[in-house]
Order: C-alpha cells, then structure tokens, then sequence
C-alpha cells in the first residue's frame, strides 16, 4: 500500500467520528499492537488528541517510556484483526506476526504504521500529567497518512462485548461548523 | 417519549461508537443547547467522559458555573435541530424554541433532557483542572436514561464541514473485550 501525506489540518476529520483504531508503538525494536476506543480530538492544529491507555496495557507502559506512537485506523475488512489485536498481550503475542499485518516505517517517531490501515497518524505525548490519575495521554499529531486509493473507508465503531457498528451512508447537512 | 432509567455501567456502550451528542445546560432557569463530538469515555463506573467545549460557547460558561449538563443522543432524525444547533449561539437564539425540542425535567442535575433524543445522561463536572489549557472537562455520569421503545437507534458521526456518516449495520466480532 502507498499511502501519501495528508494535511495536518484536516486530521480530526478522520478521527472525529470516533472509528476504532489501532495503535502502534515500539521499544528496543519490538513493535506493538492495541486497539482503542477511548480518544477525542482536542485541538485543530496541531492537531491535539486525547486518549485513555489502561495501565494493564504492555502499550500503556512503552508509550510513557518512549512517548511516541501512530494512530492507524483500519476499515470493516481489519475487523478481526483489529478485535484480535484487542484480545491478545503483547507480553506474550507479536502482534504483526500473529495477525500478518506489516510494519512500516514512519517518517517522524520510531513506531511503525499499519500498512494495511487506511490511515495512518505519528504521534508524540505533549502532555503527561493526567497519566497517573486517568492513565490519560495527550498526543500531538506530527505526521499523517492516508491511502488515496482507498475512496469510500468504511471503519467501525464499537458498542461493546463484542459488537459494533459499521459505516453506513454519508448524509450532508447544512453545518457551518468546521 | 416515555424514557426509562438506563443502567450506569452501560453507558459506554452508548457513547464509545462517537455519536454526536446535544449538551444541555441551564442558568437561572434559562436552557441552552450545544452540539459536540469532542468527548471520549475515560472511566466505565461510575462513568467518567472527558469532553472538549470551547471557550467560545455559552455553554462553556454556564458548565464551569454550574459543573452540571446533560448529554443528549440524537438518531439520525433529529440531524437538522442537531446541526442547527451548532450554527447558533444560545446568546442570541433559545435553541429549544428555535428547533422546537422540548426540555424534559432531570432526576438529579438541573441541566433538561432533551425529550427527542433516545438517550440523556445527567452529568457533573468532576474534574475542571484541564479546562484553562485545553477547554477539557471531566464529567461524571450521575444518572441515565433511555427510550426503551426506539429498538435500533441509528446516530450520526460527524466529519466535518457538513457531512456526516450514518450508523449503517451492527457486526459481530469474537472480541473479549468489555
């Protein structure tokens, strides 16, 4: 997959609706997978993101040593994968391996993209200091990928033990709002 | 609409998929309404949202006064009064009039339900620390309530700049995740 820049500016459009995504980080060489929900954007540009990472998490411990990671969100056909990601420890599990999906390297932070996500987002802790009381992280959003190739995304959005809602139409309404 | 008390331990599953939601707020008795997408979950119980509103808003006032709001969910229907609600501001226009929504009395926040929507969540401000740098607030679930009779409530997830996805279709996935 050749994925291409996208604008800095335009992130949140991609995570505002709120998708699943998958989140990449790496330590000593050894990348790792975890899936997420819990993130909203918090600023335009540079584009600020939010998230909670539980402290149970092998990614919530290299994200505070090395503060770094991608944002990569995949569409409907990395469902399994994505729900495989979020059953399995990376204590135990190499990600990438068990669920053949292949590292990329990134253009900024040491974290390697999902090259079968059709997006991708490098990302950097600018804030830390909500870590301890709501294993929450603030990320600024240095770098962004996108596969132009892929031209109706449909991603999914998860409702909890085990179900989720796919994209269905898009609909335009008269918003003034950016 | 008849809404029912909604368990607090399921209230992710409302919110985590990214619908947008319509904030109510209330001061000396006067309702406002504000549309957003800029929140995530950050704790299942009791459960905890972390939520952007900009200091430009009225309801950003009215939120760090009364540390009470409600978060209302709109299906699909409701997209027009949604968005129009994010085109006005609640210093000029009484939105509950100007949409014809109607404010329903709450059990415990003095903040209204939006009768329409299938869902409202009474909320406090729990946390207020992040709100000078980032317009974050951290808000406790305190009460929930559901339309039981709506049986597939279909949201909306905003893209930006007018379009919106729809919920299409619910899959099943072997997640073991909560």
């Amino acid at each position: 997959m050749a994925k291409r820049s996208f604008p800095l500016s335009k992130v949140y459009q991609l995570l505002e609706p709120g998708p699943v995504v998958m989140v990449t980080t790496a330590r000593a060489g050894r990348p790792n997978i975890m899936t997420m929900s819990w993130y909203t954007m918090m600023e335009f540009e540079p584009p600020l993101v939010g998230c909670v990472i539980s402290n149970r998490n092998t990614s919530f411990d290299i994200l505070k040593r090395t503060r770094e990671c991608v944002m990569n969100i995949p569409t409907r056909e990395l469902g399994k994968e994505a729900v495989g990601c979020g059953n399995t420890s990376g204590r135990k599990v190499d990600k990438f391996a068990a669920f053949h999906l292949t590292p990329k390297a990134g253009a900024v932070v040491k974290a390697p993209l999902i090259d079968e996500c059709y997006a991708s987002l490098e990302c950097r802790v600018v804030d830390a200091r909500m870590v301890e009381k709501y294993n929450f992280f603030i990320l600024e959003v240095v770098k962004a990928w996108i596969d132009p190739s892929k031209k109706d995304p449909r991603t999914i959005h998860h409702r909890g033990r085990g179900l989720f809602t796919v994209d269905g139409r898009t609909i335009r309404l008269a918003s003034r709002v950016k």
